[in-house]
């Protein structure tokens, strides 16, 4: 049988060994062999901090953006290819969908992120300047820049294409080079996945290495023995294999940031209010069969213990038990199939094992686990099994502790919303629980109640059924990971995972200092006041610092007596005098807020047509000094970021702007935002 | 000799054991002894958990704040006492104050943080809602909880005041209890602290718990063996101490958060353009002088490695000599004194050690590290060392490797920009690093090339000089730690170190449900309108959600042109119908967005006084769809979170204000910020 070749330093290597075999978990047929002997461990790290890394910093965020935006519509082009090899993992075409586009869905939305909300140039900034001193000489802004090393991204079998997409896209648009280590059962998939990455040719050199076998090679030593400070490494697997890597040595002594999303034992609550007969009931029915057979039940995130209002018990069995029934195991490409085989035997028989030792406290109420009808293939030598329910006690240790990585769901009834939460925490940490209830007070006290051992709880009610996502579903914008047995990791969460990747640091300096190092205007830096009004410079020629000064203008009682009548705003404040002296902020009558930006608008704008093009918002307003009558305003605008657009004839400008009155005393703050065209647009 | 107590399950215990002695570092004589035989640690644990947990999450975040800025009044009152234990440990009076003052500063700034950022009620926020759904039934929120487990803080014995409360402020505002562990050589300043912290009878039982001595009792077994996957630790220390602690079973096993801050070779980097003469010399080598010799070099944050242009190496090293000659070293509280001891004898044979090692690729330029003249106490007896300054070879390891913990640091020449980058990462990760420069371009390049290495970078120039609090000072609003030798930590940086004490959770459900969840109205949830005007609600009866909807008013040409020549803002969009039609956004001439929000205030204000007294502001205002003439505009305005003031009349309200055109076509969005009276105010 053919060893997989792995993609490393720049290119394709098959190793000459025997290697280690993975199977058809269909067929049980051999598929391929897996080994790294021969594989230089050091070269491949060296390779991409060198390479990979130099090339990717090269880049901006909304390059890397575009770069996975190609990607993902590359692999989606190519997606039949990886649908066709998916089945031979036991998948359906249901299972593969999930994984394949899923997995495409992850790399697109990290390249809408990073064009969105990524800068154009310069340090991606974390929080807004610091203040460190009274006379502002001297501040402080927290920059994230990318690690320096790899991303060492360790494999889970069960979503051989999401998996590894869903740690490359932050790790990638972060600037840092990826190193993917498939899991043995199911790495023949996600080869062809990397067979696809280096032949759309999209990615800089180095930026994707594929390791496919162990990272120990007998020749080429141990990966883990070459990280180093900069380094990272994302595991999602077993929380025994999490246990074992997350002590390394050189991790531990080098402070390699490790990162672990293990499965766990998930809860879902069904609410005392979800009586049969409600939609929430079936919505909780239909959710626990849908995690129980997708992928068949090989998905961290997955269900593994219901816990339903004792009353509901025996209706919430009956009820899952009739839908298990019409499940058809088989051949995922056989006609009329709804759930396929697990991903090889050994995961068929860790299954068995772990029902054996849930049955010390829970009965089976649904399936053989020793025996299953099978659609289309052989039950033996393909890694079938039957959906297997169980009823359990809450007091059962084994229930809370022992996890059937397959289609094992166990029924738990619950006496009381206090109990449900201690129950849910003797989970020791999930990745994912979920809440089906109409009743907010239930969702509200059950979620705040078992938040801090989820990295994500889903309220599921009739409202958001339709649109929801699931129990089940990671997405890219949110975190996933979980405290304890879940590994204590936490990965995508949009940019939170992009900057994972990247060194936070505080940055102290001068604001003429903190401008140039940052690239966008810092309050109290120089502003350049030139004869050219900064409205008359395109995109291009304008500089963070390009500053227009308006005014004075004096604010008549005459003008907010207009303006009140005007607008229709007769806030007291302005009008009755009376009542203004005992307002505790202002003692007498003063200009509406409006007026004052309003006003500022007119002292700073140049109306003549020209490369600005609209004013589509305004941030952080605060209205400081209330103006009195007669106050005079000056306004002073100063370019403060400027961000090109790559795909568009324009970009976004912030501008700083800040009023203040004849004394000098600050009136308003806040950040006007524009568009601005390009020069040659 | 004495054996210090610990504070333990609501009391002082102070146990029946010989112990391990701590010695005065001026005299050398004993002060007391340190054991923690018979003390339960899974007691200690459990009463945290069980006891001090609870009672700090039955608080709000702005209770616990006040609680801290008691705290921080009542340590203020009582400073002396610390002062004068303080220089036992070695220190000069300026040292004790940088420790007792600076620990005193973190309470209060992480209790003005708690007031200033945090909620007054329901979990704390992290990011925007998210939506998930094109129908919008469906999205998310990431909350914070606290962590239901004990925060154990392993001290470091540099500084025996300030370190602890660093740890304590975060953790006891997020509303997690502490176990503090102080270091050895210094446990009885801590103790002192400690006593204090009990005697103030501010904080709930079992917030707070104090171990003096060791982690493991011989009968009381290792606190670390009965950690679970809600604890967390953090540790300051020497990195070896990092690494074993780091890699213990039980942390490994459960998961449990472990974040360490060990000393680094940290470096400070002179510019080229700093030649003698110039302020930044001068700043360059005052500094380098001070982080030598304050806390007698024992900081984390020292400078270890002084990088220089080869050219002003000499000079550097001259004008270091000159400074180096003037300190005074000796018993801290004799007149003159300016450079105390190290905190003990232990202390100074491991610096002399680490000379010995440096002095493979350095030489000493000044000072005799085995003698010193020493004033008001005996050299020998006390653990007093000389300033040593060595000169040294960029290319050797032991420059980049060795950390002598006191009064020692070695000027290194480099070439060009890109060798001191590569330099300053040869230190393999620091807490802090320095840039001495005027030059922004030269800043720029080093504080980002350098930036993946450090937790904190410090541009020194004339400008910042006179505000700056230094290279050694960590801030509590910035991060504390670093990369790789550093610990691979992060600690304080403001509300950041907060959320290291709690679980990140994204929930989803429906706008409905995410609002009873947060207490913060979701848009899409339901809007409650009455007959009664929401700004005739003071702040105890308003409810999120409670809505006026004010509207339709048409916008016609004739408002637009008046507004301009009101205002003065003509810009040609509003006025110009050819220039307009050219705009890629308007095709035809539009109203202002000022006008907008103008008119829509006038159309939600309740004009009378009453209990709404201010808007102080506005919040991610945007424009959303052009307003053309004769349009028609309505506006919904929504309360969306209450932020009662702990200690005033009135509170914040943040309001949801959307104003849509006559086909339903959101116009614009905002958040409107009113300050509303309390009702018995």
């Amino acid at each position: 049988m053919s060893v997989l070749s792995s993609h490393v330093l720049g290119e394709w290597v098959t190793p000459d060994a025997e290697g280690r075999p993975m199977s058809d978990a269909v067929t049980g047929e051999e598929i391929g062999r897996l080994a790294t002997e021969g594989i230089d461990m050091a070269a491949v790290a060296g390779y991409g901090r060198r390479v990979g890394g130099p090339a990717l910093r090269e880049l901006s965020f909304h390059q890397r953006a575009s770069l996975l935006k190609a990607l993902a519509g590359y692999l989606r082009e190519h997606r039949e290819e990886l649908y066709a090899v998916s089945a031979r993992t036991g998948a359906t075409t249901g299972d593969a969908k999930f994984d394949v586009d899923g997995g495409i869905g992850v790399l697109l939305a990290y390249a809408s992120l990073g064009k969105r909300e990524l800068p154009a140039s310069g340090p991606w900034l974390d929080g807004d300047v610091v203040p460190l001193s009274k006379g502002g000489t001297f501040l402080a802004q927290h920059v994230y820049t990318p690690l320096q090393g790899v991303a060492v991204q360790v494999n889970a079998y069960n979503f051989p294409v999401w998996g590894p997409l869903e740690k490359l896209a932050p790790a990638f648009l972060a600037g840092v080079p990826s190193i993917i280590k498939p899991a043995t059962p199911t790495a023949f998939l996600t080869a062809e996945l990397a067979r696809l990455i280096v032949a759309s040719g999209l990615l800089p050199d180095g930026a994707v290495q594929f390791l496919a076998g162990s990272l120990t090679s007998s020749s080429g030593g141990d990966l883990f023995d070459h990280l180093t400070e900069q380094d990272l490494v994302s595991f999602t697997g077993s929380a025994s294999t999490a246990r074992r890597l997350r002590t390394h040595p050189v991790l531990s002594a080098r402070a390699v940031r490790f990162t672990a999303e293990a499965d766990s034992l998930n809860c879902s609550i069904l609410g005392p209010d979800a009586t049969p007969g409600t939609p929430e009931f079936d919505l909780y029915v239909g959710q626990l069969v849908t995690e129980m057979t997708v992928k068949a039940g090989q998905k961290c995130t997955a269900i593994r213990r219901a816990f339903v209002p004792a009353a509901q018990a025996d209706a919430v069995v009956e009820a899952v038990r009739e839908e298990l029934a019409k499940v058809i195991v088989g051949d995922p490409v056989a006609e009329g199939v709804t759930m396929g085989a697990l991903a090889g035997l050994e995961q068929r028989e860790e299954v068995r094992r772990s029902l054996k030792s849930l049955m010390d406290g829970a009965e089976v109420v649904f399936g053989d686990p020793e025996q299953v009808e099978v659609t289309g293939a052989d039950a033996q030598r393909g890694a079938f099994l039957s959906p297997v329910l169980l009823r359990g006690s809450p007091d059962s240790a084994a229930v809370h502790e022992v996890e059937a990585f397959g289609p094992v769901a166990t029924v738990v009834p619950y006496a009381s919303t206090g109990e449900v939460v201690e129950l849910a925490a003797r989970g020791q940490g999930s990745l994912a629980g979920s809440v089906v209830t109409a009743d907010p007070e239930f969702a509200r006290e059950v979620v705040l109640g078992t938040a801090p051992w989820h990295g994500r709880l889903l309220v599921l009610d009739r409202t958001d059924a339709k649109e929801s996502t699931g129990h089940g579903s990671p997405m890219p914008q949110l975190v996933h990971g979980g405290p304890g047995r879940a590994g204590g990791g936490e990965e995508m969460g949009g940019l939170r995972g992009v900057a994972h990747h990247m060194q936070r640091s505080a940055v102290q300096g001068s604001p003429d200092m903190l401008s140039a190092i940052t690239g966008r205007w810092v309050p109290g830096s120089a502003r350049t006041v030139t004869d050219e009004h900064p409205f008359r410079k395109h995109l291009d020629d304008l500089r963070p610092g390009d500053t227009v000064v308006g005014g004075p203008r004096r604010v008549t009682e005459a003008d907010v007596e207009h303006f009140a009548e005007f607008t229709g705003d007769t806030f007291y404040a302005h009008l009755d005098a009376e009542a203004a002296a005992a307002n505790p902020f202002f003692g007498e009558r003063v200009a509406h807020g409006y007026l004052v930006v309003s006003f500022a608008a007119g002292l700073f704008v140049d109306p003549a047509p020209g490369p600005v093009l609209a004013n589509f918002g305004v941030d952080n307003l605060r209205f400081l000094t209330p103006v009195r009558f007669d106050d005079e305003l000056t306004i002073t605008l100063t370019a403060k970021q400027i961000s090109p657009r790559a795909s568009a004839a324009y970009g976004e400008v912030r501008w700083d702007a800040e009023v203040v009155n004849g004394d000098g005393a600050p009136v308003a703050k806040y950040d006007v935002l524009t568009l601005v065209a390009k020069r040659d647009a």
